[in-house]
């Protein structure tokens, strides 16, 4: 078993109060008290329950939908509309970790505050309106030779016809064969980042996980190859030029 | 055999003239005639041989000259100046593939433009003034359980330190073992890689493909990563919590 990641929050001593402040909600999430605040305006977190006409308390759901937010905003860039319309989407799918893990990664229209308003589970999907026949064929083709399970909408799609379009503008010949063992690669990355969120049973918590760790990651993967290169160099090249 | 991507210089009708004009230079590389001008006078280009007071004639080693030059300031990023050391060190370099990559890939100080002047290879290494003692300490352990052979240069270390003190900073108890898996993958990139760049025999093409295809294909390889991830969760999730 690989080994994982574990919440902090898990600690037992984190868990001994049911109800708190605001002020320890900012203390165990790391979130500014302000912040907090605006985002209790801005109902990206619902109200706690007001034990006075200026003080409200505060549970572990709350705890958990302030730092799925702040993952969202903090973390992948999301604007608060954006993150907002996530997070109102979460109660339609809360039961299903697929549509769950789609909506805050953006691969359903409308998780991106780009596409149809509320669209994060359901019928939207399928539609393909901004799907370009054609421009994507090199992706289409590499999807099916991999044997991916994929909607249309990723905006990863793009990313990839991206790369290809400006390797061959710069004069090397690449096509999507070229990148079918990196996309093997890939595929035991993301058998990792799974494993990585089996663990908690929240869909919150899931929900947050999942966003951290693929989007902090990308830097760090980014590095690790880079540093494998340099190992992979020394390995075939070094001394070669020497005397 | 992985498939590799092919040099579209390859064709045998672009090597049919050995001597042209800066207009078919450009016609070739794809760098405006304006841009192979400002290269000529900073001197990231050598000058062509003269064939009158006004024109002058070039041959194969100032295109690949100059598609390493477009490689490292549109695609890696580098200032002229910074550009214009490691081009100047190549000659240092040149019988040694693996001094040559850690050139252009920025592995050695000063290939950057932020460390001493002209340290392109040689005698530089191993100082270590740049490296911070115990800051990198999980990057270390990390390194020596790979058995990667690595130097204390590298950007990449930093880059990995960062991630995992984001990471924790965040609520997440994330520690280097967390990505030894990954790590083990990147090794695999990394050998992809470097096939990639077997190909060519001269030296100045090797260093143009290598930087290419380690800078160009990073946002494929996360987007490649993203949709593995859509995948993977429709083969573990998809219809879980549907009635």
């Amino acid at each position: 078993m690989p080994p994982e990641c574990h919440p902090i929050a898990d600690r037992p001593q984190e868990q001994e109060k049911d109800q708190v402040r605001i002020s320890e909600l900012s203390r165990r999430s790391g979130v500014p008290n302000a912040t907090i605040k605006f985002y209790l305006r801005e109902g990206l977190v619902p109200p706690g329950r007001a034990t006075s006409a200026t003080q409200a308390e505060y549970d572990e759901g709350h705890l958990r939908r302030l730092r799925l937010v702040r993952a969202l905003i903090s973390v992948r860039g999301l604007s608060v509309s954006a993150a907002k319309e996530v997070v109102g989407s979460l109660g339609e799918v809360e039961g299903d970790t697929y549509e769950l893990l789609g909506l805050v990664f953006g691969v359903w229209p409308g998780a991106d505050g780009n596409g149809p308003a509320g669209s994060g589970g359901g019928e939207g999907r399928g539609g393909g309106e901004d799907h370009d026949e054609g421009e994507d064929a090199d992706v289409d083709a590499l999807v099916a030779e991999l044997g991916w399970d994929v909607t249309e909408f990723s905006p990863a799609r793009k990313t990839v016809t991206q790369t290809l379009n400006t390797l061959r503008n710069l004069g090397l010949d690449c096509g999507w064969r070229d990148l079918v063992p990196y996309a093997r690669l890939a595929e035991r990355t993301a058998t990792l980042d799974l494993d990585q969120i089996e663990g908690p049973d929240d869909p919150l918590e899931k929900a947050e996980r999942a966003v951290l760790l693929t989007f902090l990651l990308e830097p760090a993967l980014l590095a690790l190859r880079r540093l494998a290169q340099e190992s992979e160099a020394a390995a075939r090249y070094r001394d070669q030029g020497l005397p």
